[in-house]
């Protein structure tokens, strides 16, 4: 059936088709069902049904922005719909449900139709729920991340090298500082990041208080060709676009499966060719993994990585308490640069891992002997050289670091949190805390989250702030005041 | 914020409030995320944010038609409308999705929260997916079917019988032929039924095609005084209506776990104050349970009824293959009316397993003695006294049974499916049957489905018509032709 588009300019978070009631009657479709669109020359995109009679002629259709945008439409376009069945996934991801192993060419379709958005949230929720559960084997993950490769674009360049952390320790935003030492060397290094899945911020999130981190695969190698690396949301490239999906609907329960982790994490790393990877696997209590987790999803890894043909290396670290001050987007943003700018009050932990991390990879690389690497990035990092590469690189990314002050211009409320008793604090949960952050506003408000004045190991007195919160609404700031009293992230002895 | 209603006469299978960028801006709110929707002196609602700037000013709000009813709205009506955090039963949920056991208290508030519509389909998702893949004890079963009956309203009758069957069979249309017999020896028998969950058709998808089966609890009452009993749409009476919401989320992947069927079917009858409770468990190959499910099966209802202070008995039936001739609403309709007319070619096999079953309620309830109950149930039958109960509900219903060949007009098209070879029919197989009437476009094309020509034990030539399927258009007709070759429902020896 032919249609025009009127443009109604909606945003639902999810491809819709509104058409009129008589319209859906004569296509025999109901709402939440599926129609495929196609304009004449272009792909075709399958959007769910929404039906609304009050502002559609029979013979229009209003189509969320996201699809305008991939047909690329224009107002009273005329384009051709027709009822799309059940996509045949639906069947597989019933199979994982009930604890079967999938095969590659099921994988795969399930991959596809996830990017066609054949699969609405809910049914790819059940995916997430069987894989969560019931697992996945080696050879499963192996296949997810090579479908996951498969359905994106590639980046297409020589040989790059690449770090990831797996996450849990709120803070810890060692990758901008990577990034601009290893780049100073020579070394190509296309970083994508995924925004915050479980926690108040992630790298894209926080370098989108800087510069822009969406841009397309040609802009992106030039961005390369120039600065030799890049700080880029991995979403918007189209690499492993499934992964960016799936993770949208892990994030409503906060859910982040073994599977999925290693199959996103390296899925990302092939697409830009990566030829030396580095992954940071933080452990310990309230980290996502314990000693043993830890010990073992390593060695997943390197089982992984060997059956891909990929050169990885992982690194356990310390991850019981949160690394750096700032937790949130914009607080964040403050420590990295901070350390990049050598400040006197930048926060050294996260400094002293960033350049033992930065060292292994330089060593990796054949930029540094064995033993030497962290030498060679903490003078990187000293010499200034570190930090006029980040500004390249954020410039590149059509961003700057001048008038910094009102970029990184904090929640417009704050709280401080003062201690309940003197003593010495022993123990800052990470999940808790990042709990505090997100019900202040994290990650979806930059300038929100939680500054900590205190690591593990400090004296403090009775009444002395252990925290700030900033947030932006009363609201907000109660959500919070609420997940704190309720959590009590910071123990004191 | 106060914003005023406009009416896009929306409908998006889940309430909806769109508003402009710069509102949800002002509100704090993103795409996907909630808000609080409240009319001076109504209960509040939620609602899933959507972003429209095309069609609404900033101080406008257009909200989906269920929202519009709940809260009784007219246009230009002002509502206030706030910011609502994720609900606390989302952590419930991924503990159920972490093989943890939940509460009475944690059920609850899942069970309210999706009344409520504060969780999303996706959400709702998660909490099937755990119930499914780690189960719910005996304990939680009883908890979850307190819970549903919490959240809805009563019938507030005083004593009734009921049935239900746990389905799994296609045709089976019994509980129409059962309602009407029992309620003409003046016994109480509000049946509220289900929609199709797996299956082709629901009773209230059947019961459809002749009357009304939504309606209020007041009008239910009236229709039971009236006739002494009904055949509704339990969804609409709003008895349990969170069993009703998470069975649109099963429908989605054909999902139907054993603790979710125990309260489902549980809750209804406890709203309806049945005091006679007959479960009809069908078991066999390729029905919903084997003979030891089955088994098993009665064991859990009984165990949950003692706890629930409930009488219930089972009867375990042989489900091994369709009962009835047809599968799909109309051509059931059409099966339950000839049987209730007594005509000539009506599906014996139905007939027989409606009187055993009804019989079994007059034993339970005292209208007949222990073994006399099923030789009522055909009197009844043959004297056409159950006929004119089910016009007299029917009717009651806003229906009629003038005018059948129109009202029961099957689906534009047909296909005939020719044996393969001469032979004896020795397997229909239920799931698969079903799946192909579904492809044809059942439930929600009540005209479309499968009309069977044989059961178990036919000869059959080679080139006889086997079965007929029926649906509105070539693609539906070419889907249920591709169900039928991959599955091949009949098999011949």
């Amino acid at each position: 059936m032919l249609l025009k588009v009127k443009f109604l300019n909606l945003f639902a978070g999810r491809p819709v088709a509104i058409m009129h009631s008589r319209t859906a009657k004569k296509l025999a479709v109901y709402v939440n069902e599926r129609v495929r669109i196609k304009k004449k020359g272009n792909n075709d995109i399958v959007a769910i049904v929404d039906i609304a009679t009050g502002i559609l002629h029979e013979d229009e259709i209003a189509l969320s922005g996201e699809i305008i945008q991939e047909l690329g439409l224009r107002e009273n376009d005329v384009v051709e719909i027709s009822a799309a069945p059940k996509p045949k996934s639906v069947e597989y991801i019933n199979e994982k449900l009930n604890d079967k192993k999938l095969s590659y060419e099921k994988i795969l379709s399930i991959m596809e139709d996830i990017v066609d958005n054949s699969l609405t949230e809910a049914e790819i929720a059940y995916f997430v729920s069987g894989v969560h559960i019931n697992g996945m084997d080696i050879e499963e993950t192996v296949d997810l991340t090579r479908a996951m490769v498969k359905t994106g674009k590639i980046l297409g360049i020589r040989c790059s090298v690449d770090k990831h952390s797996i996450g849990g320790v709120p803070g810890n935003r060692t990758t901008p500082i990577i990034v601009s030492i290893c780049c100073s060397t020579g070394l190509i290094m296309p970083k994508t990041s995924s925004r915050a899945i479980t926690s108040a911020a992630g790298t894209a999130d926080v370098i989108e208080c800087l510069a822009e981190v969406e841009f397309s695969i040609e802009k992106i190698k030039s961005i390369i060709k120039k600065t030799n690396g890049c700080l880029v949301w991995g979403g918007a490239l189209g690499l492993a676009p499934a992964d960016d999906k799936i993770i949208q609907v892990e994030r409503l329960l906060s859910i982040d499966s073994d599977a999925q982790l290693l199959a996103s994490i390296l899925a990302k790393k092939m697409a830009v060719n990566a030829s030396h990877i580095l992954i940071d696997i933080p452990f310990g209590e309230n980290a996502k993994v314990t000693k043993q987790g830890a010990i073992e999803l390593a060695k997943k890894f390197k089982k992984i990585a060997r059956k891909l043909k990929l050169n990885v290396e992982t690194v356990l670290t310390d991850g019981k308490e949160p690394i750096g001050n700032g937790i949130g987007p914009v607080l964040e943003a403050k420590d990295v640069i901070s350390i990049l700018k050598n400040d006197k009050n930048r926060p050294l932990d996260l400094e002293k891992k960033s350049i033992m991390l930065a060292g292994k990879i330089l060593e990796m690389a054949g930029k540094a002997k064995k033993g030497r690497g962290e030498k060679l990035a903490l003078e990187i990092l000293n010499s200034g050289k570190a930090y006029q590469k980040f500004r390249q690189i954020i410039e590149a990314q059509n961003g700057s670091l001048k008038n910094l002050d009102k970029k990184l211009k904090l929640a417009r409320l704050s709280r401080d949190i003062p201690a309940a008793k003197a003593g010495t604090v022993i123990e800052i949960n990470n999940k808790a805390i990042s709990a505090v952050a997100r019900a202040a506003g994290c990650p979806a408000e930059k300038q929100a989250g939680v500054y900590l004045n205190v690591h593990n190991g400090y004296n403090v007195k009775k009444g002395q702030p252990l925290m700030r919160i900033y947030a932006e609404t009363e609201e907000k700031i109660d959500f919070a005041l609420e997940a704190l009293k309720n959590l009590n992230p910071i123990k004191i002895q």
